[in-house]
């Protein structure tokens, strides 16, 4: 039910954050595309103990996440009797997504300070999300970042 | 019954990314954002006719945001008889992560290209969110970048 009123909203309104929530938006997506980018999580029981969520809600995510090309399925090649799920390209690029509600959460929602950073492997630095203007080179002010339809919003056949 | 679960993993976790999403993770939530912050909408028929979602959510959702200091509510200049409701600096915080959410769509679920595109606003120029890291000044790619814990992940008291 709540897909199809999503639905109409992404028919309606041909909105690219609208899409990515149909793909992620689930409660518990996100966090588990966390695991499994930041903590190289790829084993059910794994993601299961990480999260501590019920086992169906959890397959049904992972099975999405294949289905949506957000993971691949694989016998785990340590543990043949069990399937192990690792990010595809599709999945990693959701990486600075996390950044960002990290980045969110961190200033906002984090009285004891940054629980986690991000790191640039190798080099060692702090890694974060910026905003870029790509005339002018500078991290635009929020206030002055503002969206532009490409084109007119709604399609009609 | 699903905040309780998400309670636990908050409390584990200690994860930014788990609270922001215990924020703004419930569905349609981003969604709201997006309007109030990319296309200036304030009032609850406007949030209404653009998301085509039930008055009893969207209710549930802007009282939320107010709750939690995303957004200030308060009586429209124009319209005495309606209130409107205006994102916070904690709420407009929230535009990057928009912006991620939107790009990652933009790549792997726009099939006719980006509907929209961020601007600064003055400027003109196409914004972009990028990772960067503080030690190089390189923008990693994104399977270089890993997440540290900054101290132990469990608090026991």
């Amino acid at each position: 039910m709540m897909d199809l009123v999503l639905g109409r909203t992404y028919e309606g309104q041909n909105c690219s954050a609208a899409r990515a929530l149909e793909v992620v938006g689930e409660r518990w997506s996100l966090l588990i595309m966390r695991d499994a980018l930041f903590r190289g999580t790829t084993r059910f029981s794994d993601f299961q103990r990480s999260l501590g969520l019920a086992s169906n809600v959890l397959a049904k995510r992972l099975d999405g996440f294949v289905e949506n090309g957000l993971m691949e399925q694989r016998v785990h090649p340590e543990h043949p009797d069990q399937q192990e799920y690792v990010p595809t390209d599709k999945g990693r690029d959701l990486k600075p997504v996390v950044l960002a509600l990290t980045a969110w959460g961190d200033r906002w929602a984090a009285p004891n300070g940054p629980p986690v950073t991000f790191e640039h492997e190798g080099c060692g630095g702090k890694v974060e999300a910026h905003l870029l203007c790509l005339k002018c080179g500078r991290s635009p002010d929020l206030a002055h970042v503002v969206a532009k339809p490409t084109r007119s919003r709604r399609r009609r056949s």
